[in-house]
């Protein structure tokens, strides 16, 4: 990492999610010598995260070493390091100690749910975007069932068998049709003492509908399904209270074992480093090519980005929008680095919309193209798989759905201890300890 | 759990290991109530645990909820409870706060390493029991080879790549085999600033040879193996200290950033529960049909008994003799239940012995019959297959081997936050931060 006078162009890139990932491919080939920077060692396929928090899929399916993707171009070298911070008018980037010098600099370091200034609540409702979370919500709600197998008590054993999914976007719903087909599905014969199709399944929705940004007519149809699959909707509900035995919608009280947190964005801290505009959600505002204005040399893409489309509807906070702007800031790089002319500025291609609700049922929005039930969930199916990295997670990932499909089981069904701090509802366990049997 | 005069037989299981579920399994159809409890929500097949520690299967492809065992055997209940003792005059066990009465107890709550009166080593080298333990294990791993990419001092970056295994049974011999292949091959290509290559892998055995049940030319093919693989064996040498920058065999120093200890064996707690006659580690002492002297009704199986076969020998702690034991002991309490003749006493029949060295490489004794090298190689995979326990992980498993025979790649190369403890690496980490790049 020593400042080469005349030597290639050093590109640092943070962040190697799919805008990070994205910009690292377009510049293969290009003279610069690139640097990525994750705090992870693997870039994870997020759209299918919640199939791994309800035990659908392992965590080995759906993320690969970031190092094993790029092994082949010799351009790139991956380090696994925490920034802590950038120093602009030096042009050094600082993690875990070390100072990484750079030329251009690109900020994909994504964003995370709000919890709309009650970040305390975090602790009783985790949010899914990592492994971690994912786990341990998986953790959570196996566990959730174990303890009402055990308990003795009818109203806590009800408590327990109630899950709440807060934010009715894509992922609050197709996790609260997992969720549904965990209970009244994949675990229907094993218990002796309960019978988990009894699990109360809630999804809460502030705003009017779900899957806002879709066409009404597919929310009508997600809502309408989820409530054939058991799960109760409640759309202009807004959580008001949340605690380690559940939440309250104003006067309303859901006493629950596990809460998921769905709801609200917030950017990661990587504007502040920077010293960039940004909005109330800290999303930072780039200039027609991406970089910050004012710093040419400052990219940033991805969900940290705040920005509107050619018809004055905000950009998605999502893989594929992600994935272009990652792609178009690689390429104005790798024409600036050939002394080439710019691309022209970046704009935004909405290709579609989709989400998975359940067995045989899907939401597909492609602009005029509009598909639901079993045809929709055949191309999302076809279309995730397609995007997985590698044959084997192909396979695999084939695999197991095609099993769950023939036989309504899950494959990764573990309880193992795999967040630091111990769940809410293991808290609870230790102050209360189940009464007698 | 009510205690029914003249009902069916209360018969509890502690510990859903191989000899606890081949028990429960020979008890399918006899007139008893069962009542399994585990601390864990799964069955585990320990003998491939190693490739979970080495990134090559995913915890989900060795694991499986008990309560899917046995869904269709309606005579079982499975619960998730720790128990924390048992009150042998009132015939009742106890488990998370929770009473449950027996007339039958079967203790299967297995054995682990022993670190020879130095449990304070377990901080530095973890042994490889559980699936938290082999995350830990592969964090650890992945973790050093990130963190030499990252070093700028020499000697701290062949700490990083130096890796101690102690214990040269099949565990040991066989996790030493995959940590090379690991290193060698997986790894090669990815790094820019080291070469995976040049790690050192140390495997120290306290006696005179590896593999020490085996015969001795087998022992012989493993350390030669082992030696062309690039693992340094070092036989009669004795661990005589450890800490979290590596171990010392009597004045010999051996800096590392990982050590796993798979060596000794101490039994769990159960024999103190029932206040039985132990030997040095712990293990029961039982009578001819594997119960309590003195108490019929309390039967101990699998590595937390002692025993000796026909021959003298001492039964192995391995996953065959504790299904036979806990199959014998299914049948005895059977016969019971139905006012039969009880089985003649029980008789271990050792089948053989089975380690894996590396890619077509191992060493297999079945009386008579050996085998080495490529032939040993696909007689273990088959076997292991085999024994496996369903469609899905046959197909899933054997699907990863085969990939990563092609490919020489890993499937499961996740570093994740799996232990609730930092581990030894980590908290030198954050006592010497990384010097600048």
């Amino acid at each position: 990492m020593t400042a080469a006078a005349g030597g290639p162009m050093r590109v640092v890139i943070v962040g190697a999610g799919f805008g990070g990932l994205e910009a690292a491919r377009a510049l293969a080939g290009a003279p610069v010598q690139l640097t990525i920077l994750d705090r992870q060692n693997h870039h994870l396929f997020q759209p299918l995260l919640y199939q791994v928090a309800t035990a659908a899929l392992s965590p080995g399916d759906i993320a690969w070493p970031v190092r094993t993707i790029f092994r082949r171009q010799q351009n790139v070298t991956v380090l696994m390091a925490e920034v802590t911070g950038v120093d602009v008018a030096a042009r050094i980037v600082h993690a875990d100690g070390v100072a990484f010098p750079y030329d251009i600099l690109v900020l994909a370091t994504g964003a995370t749910h709000s919890y709309f200034g009650r970040d305390d609540w975090a602790r009783f409702a985790p949010g899914l975007k990592t492994i971690e979370d994912a786990r341990a919500i998986r953790r959570h709600l196996l566990l959730a069932f174990e303890r009402a197998e055990m308990a003795s008590d009818e109203v806590e054993r009800q408590r327990l068998l109630t899950f709440v999914v807060v934010g009715g976007g894509p992922t609050g719903v197709e996790l609260a049709g997992a969720m549904a087909e965990l209970a009244r599905q994949a675990l229907k014969r094993e218990f002796r003492r309960v019978d988990p199709r009894r699990a109360r399944i809630v999804l809460i929705e502030a705003g009017p509908r779900l899957l806002a940004t879709f066409p009404e007519e597919l929310s009508d149809y997600a809502a309408a399904s989820l409530g054939r699959m058991g799960v109760e909707v409640r759309t202009q509900a807004r959580v008001t209270e949340c605690d380690a035995a559940g939440v309250s919608i104003g006067d309303e009280r859901i006493d629950a074992s596990t809460t998921v947190w769905a709801a609200g964005v917030v950017a990661s801290q990587a504007g502040e480093w920077v010293g960039a505009e940004r909005d109330r959600a800290g999303r930072v505002v780039v200039g027609p090519d991406m970089s910050l204005p004012g710093r040419p040399e400052i990219f940033v893409v991805g969900d940290l980005v705040t920005m509107k489309d050619r018809n004055g509807k905000p950009v998605p906070g999502n893989a594929p929008a992600a994935k272009q702007m990652g792609r178009y800031v690689g390429r104005v790089i790798a024409a600036r680095a050939r002394k080439a002319a710019a691309p022209a500025p970046f704009a935004y291609r909405h290709h579609g919309d989709l989400a998975t609700i359940g067995r045989r049922s899907a939401a597909v929005d492609m602009g005029g193209f509009r598909l639901k039930g079993l045809l929709g969930w055949w191309f999302w199916g076809i279309a995730h798989v397609y995007y997985l990295i590698g044959f084997r997670s192909r396979v695999v990932v084939s695999f197991e759905w095609l099993w769950s499909y023939l036989t309504f089981q899950r494959g990764a069904r573990l309880i193992t201890r795999s967040a630091s701090a111990p769940t809410p509802e293991e808290r609870r366990a230790d102050a209360t300890p189940a009464a007698g049997g």
